[in-house]
């Protein structure tokens, strides 16, 4: 019998299609490989990129020359731009901004064939510093209100490059999901006076129908109400809304168990394109009691078509219990 | 310079991303062309799909044989299951309920080749008619809440099957996107006393910036803040908000803008795949002053990725008034 299923912090309604149950044999997926070759991202090829923003190179290295471990440079085709003030203007009943914002590119490793998952938990443990070394630069700036970090990988799930990369992109409007977000969850701490995530991870750990992994401070886990099959959730077990506020030691358990999560996906999946955003709380906010970060990592298996697109429920053929246990049983 | 758009329905912000700016033909597709052949949805094969429920065919002819001109069964393979009372229950801190709906089929006609942009406004019309027919019944049913009449055209934008069909589902829960419409047109409501789509309408047909094409009490036109390239809706000029109230001329005229519509857009953009998404009012509300029913026409184009997903803020390499500049000149 399909079910609908409630997510506990957006009240989103999912449909859990199990008369359409599927293993994850039924999702033939065209497996993420790397071609190879000289891309604009090798090392050698520095100039085609703008002027790197952070590098982490050996101190006698020129920049924007080999020797890198790892490059942030601006998006050479960025959906905003930097420059500017934010200029809000109307016409009639519309509103509109100017498209202040910055978008940058985050360069993994020199290797093009390398990716998250065969890297090892110190070089994931380095993208991840990075990432939270470009929030705290660009929070710096008055203009920005949120820093939305995210991976394409593959080309069905929006990668034009294959060499590894991730973007962030920050903008002067907190996006809309966010803030639905942060709405039932703040509804949630109002009634509760305990944050949603917390609650959440108390009963999973509890239950343990749906914790896919646990290390190192980290929970791997299937929401109870997932949009897409396989979709998996990374949280600390300890209660923080900004992430950017992790320590160095906790993101590299992070890494950690980000890499085996990866691992997990690509040998019961097939390598499947994917992407993964991050969660964390806007930037004006300081500490927030009810909002807790997190990452959320969606497999591309399956087309979204017109009745998601019309209603926002989404129909998941995969029931979260069934995931689990094949991504819990994908272990090394 | 990239700008930043909102939504004035559901406050929705979207990046037209003018750096990226695009032309019809950058979106290369392969062109939804049915390859023809003998499938479930064929005459002769009605015993392949579940008993009809509705079906248009000469008095004299069977039910469930050849002769019709129009069939709606229910999906073999449906999202929700038909029997049973609602039984919500909890998990936890989790809310679900057992996943009772109507999952239906229109089958729009005999002939696997043809297409709502090939076929003649009056067989489209008989489509039109279908899905008014199939709600006024189903709205009988006190359990159900909503329906949604949608279409997948072509396998990327998720239709397992080439014969032409639409299909609707219908909830016993309203969908957060009409939720979120509907209380984004009734804090409008609140404000102006004037319906926003009414409003739309009076200011887009005043300026013309954005209007495709506007025929028989109906307006094509690409939205201020869309989501997608070439996003597309059709309002009637005049305000209701219960697509099921339509009147059989009326329909015929939505009919005829409708094709005309999805003729420029497979000339435009070369057939591509498509979806489109009924938004009518809720079935329990009555007439509302704050709704206006509409139908939204996607075509897939490019694929959604991180950044959209994790934000719920859409990056549309095409600002609508150059879609709605190609559409208009693609016109017969």
């Amino acid at each position: 019998m399909p079910e609908l299923r409630k997510d506990p912090v957006v009240g989103r309604w999912v449909i859990i299609s199990t008369e359409r149950g599927r293993r994850p044999s039924d999702f033939p997926v065209e497996p993420v490989r790397p071609r190879g070759g000289n891309c604009v991202f090798c090392p050698g090829n520095e100039a085609k990129t703008p002027p790197e923003i952070l590098a982490n190179r050996p101190p006698d290295s020129a920049p924007n020359a080999p020797g890198w471990s790892l490059r942030v440079v601006p998006n050479k085709f960025p959906a905003l731009r930097i420059e500017g003030e934010l200029e809000p203007s109307g016409e009639g009943l519309y509103d509109r901004m100017n498209g202040v914002g910055a978008h940058e590119v985050v360069i993994e490793t020199p290797h093009h064939s390398a990716s998250l998952a065969s890297l090892s938990a110190d070089t994931v443990a380095e993208v991840l510093l990075a990432y939270r070394e470009r929030m705290v630069d660009l929070k710096k700036d008055p203009r920005f209100e949120y820093i939305l970090v995210f991976k394409n990988h593959g080309g069905p799930a929006g990668a034009s490059l294959e060499h590894p990369h991730s973007q962030l992109i920050a903008t002067p409007i907190i996006p809309i999901m966010v803030t639905e977000e942060l709405t039932g969850s703040a509804q949630y701490y109002e009634m509760k006076e305990r944050c949603v995530w917390c609650d959440i991870l108390r009963q999973e750990r509890r239950s343990r129908r749906r914790i896919i992994a646990e290390a190192n401070g980290f929970v791997a886990l299937s929401p109870f109400a997932p949009r897409f099959p396989f979709e998996t959730w990374i949280l600390p077990t300890r209660h923080r809304s900004a992430f950017e506020e992790t320590g160095i030691d906790e993101l590299r358990g992070l890494a950690e168990l980000l890499g085996d999560f990866l691992r997990r996906m690509d040998r019961v999946l097939n390598s499947p394109p994917f992407n993964f955003m991050l969660h964390t709380a806007p930037l004006r906010d300081g500490p927030l009691e009810h909002f807790h970060w997190h990452l959320e990592i969606i497999p591309k298996l399956t087309n979204v078509a017109g009745y998601e697109w019309g209603s926002g429920f989404f129909i998941n053929p995969v029931p979260p219990e069934d995931a689990t246990a094949a991504l819990r049983a994908g272990g090394e």
